[in-house]
């Protein structure tokens, strides 16, 4: 029944999304809008989108479901424009990577019987590096596409079921959809997905400190040197926005990650270091 | 001129390098010993070694180069046997993560016009779980081989000769040879290859206690941290001899580290975090 999609921001994640969903068999209409004209090109010339919309919030009326795909400072300026000038015929969902702070907005914007859905979402894909020029029609496939929904939401039934429609279009570019609590969430990423960025930020950050002046012997490192740092490609752009709307979570897992290096430090020659390499084993147990 | 290697230790790399040395031409002897007959056995099943040894010092003496590829103490403990039983028409080498007591064995030991040489190497290559089993021809193809040869080494020409045959097999074999001192080999690899490994490490294990009971909840990191935590694998009994051979420069890494982490926890929401993925971000520039 979806006919009709906007997805405003056409970087990496929004240009791969529709690029998957023509994949997929997705028929109907795909416009899209960029903030930078050139990145909208690029998802036009890719097939993501089929046409560049001038104005954002006219291409949200004029579609059934908007997919957010920006930082996250900036899906929330857009949900407090969008929710004054959609209705319940429309859904709003997003992809971004905290969910506490966007489910407060939705529910004061959106999910009563006349206002527009808004379905939170967070596909857990990536690269190190953005744009539209990188993606992917296979980007979500097996990836997980988590849902922070409201179980309280009051929709309308054909807000339901866009809802339903675009968990099946998650599901069909071939992400697997889990559902949690916001606030569990935002706890959960800071330690499986923040953490691991910050750890690597911090790695690559220390070695341009130590070895940045010779190149050649960031190649002594090899597969594992460049797998542990690959994420230090990443940029302060994206991750700003989850420091300062997961602040408290990703604290507590850095100060984590500071007392257990601490401890290996402590006991390179203990047998404590025997007990904390089979516990790392033990999380890579096939 | 090799016609003759003893490979004492059928591992991974060991039997990697067997594997490459017949992928690249070689066209001699290659017999194996290994501490548990499974492994030779497998090594000899993958064409890695075409006699399995009964008396790794027997066969030793009956070879030109002998490649220890054990871990570091057990190597260090062959130095003492080898040099007794070896002469000028010998050739010993390794695979040791660290260099320094290495190196100061083989001085003592070896590398007069009488005796044996040594010549200390170092792949940079390996996988997070050893074995047989898992060796592959490619491992070392296009990863460093190093080497922390001793330029005071008083050599028979003969010996000499090995020394630049196994260097020339070790090209051969796709692998980029690179000369360093044996205590900047230390210092670097602490920061290149070990810091990596106890930062996989004590990533692993703390997410093993936060969300090791719940594995579905691994899948929500993806890529990214599977990347991350796959060092984590790697097995204690490889590592305890690294951290007992270079403790005090992986010491100096951790801290650092643990600095910079610290560092990271307190700007999470100052214009600092931006300097931090700057510095990160020219680590990976390309």
């Amino acid at each position: 029944m979806i006919s009709r999609i906007a997805i405003l921001g056409t970087g990496l994640l929004g240009t791969s999304a529709g690029m998957a969903l023509r994949a997929a068999g997705f028929r109907g209409a795909i416009t899209g809008w960029n903030r930078s004209p050139e990145g909208a090109q690029t998802a036009l010339a890719a097939g993501a989108i089929d046409s560049i919309a001038t104005d954002p919030l006219q291409a949200a009326r004029e579609s059934q479901v908007v997919l957010l795909s920006v930082p996250i400072y900036a899906t929330l300026d857009y949900m407090e424009k969008l929710s004054g000038v959609l209705g319940s015929d429309h859904l709003v969902t997003d992809v971004g990577s905290t969910k506490a702070q966007i489910c407060v907005a939705a529910a004061r914007l959106f999910n009563t019987p006349e206002r527009a859905a808004f379905l939170p979402g967070h596909p857990m894909a990536g690269k190190e590096r953005g744009g539209a020029s990188l993606a992917d029609a296979n980007l979500f496939r097996g990836s997980v596409w988590l849902f922070t929904d409201d179980p309280a939401a009051q929709r309308s039934p054909h807000s339901a079921a866009l809802v339903k429609g675009w968990r099946e279009w998650v599901a069909a570019i071939g992400a697997k959809p889990l559902d949690l609590d916001p606030a569990r969430h935002d706890e959960l990423v800071a330690w499986v997905s923040h953490l691991p960025q910050f750890v690597a930020t911090a790695l690559s950050a220390l070695l341009e400190d130590e070895v940045g002046d010779a190149p050649e012997l960031k190649d002594v490192g090899g597969r594992a040197l460049h797998e542990m740092t690959r994420l230090g490609a990443s940029p302060y752009s994206m991750w700003r926005d989850i420091a300062y709307t997961n602040t408290e979570a990703i604290q507590a897992a850095l100060h984590a990650i500071e007392q257990r290096l601490a401890d290996l430090r402590e006991n390179l020659r203990t047998p404590e270091l025997r007990n904390q390499f089979e516990q790392a084993n033990r999380f890579r147990r096939e």
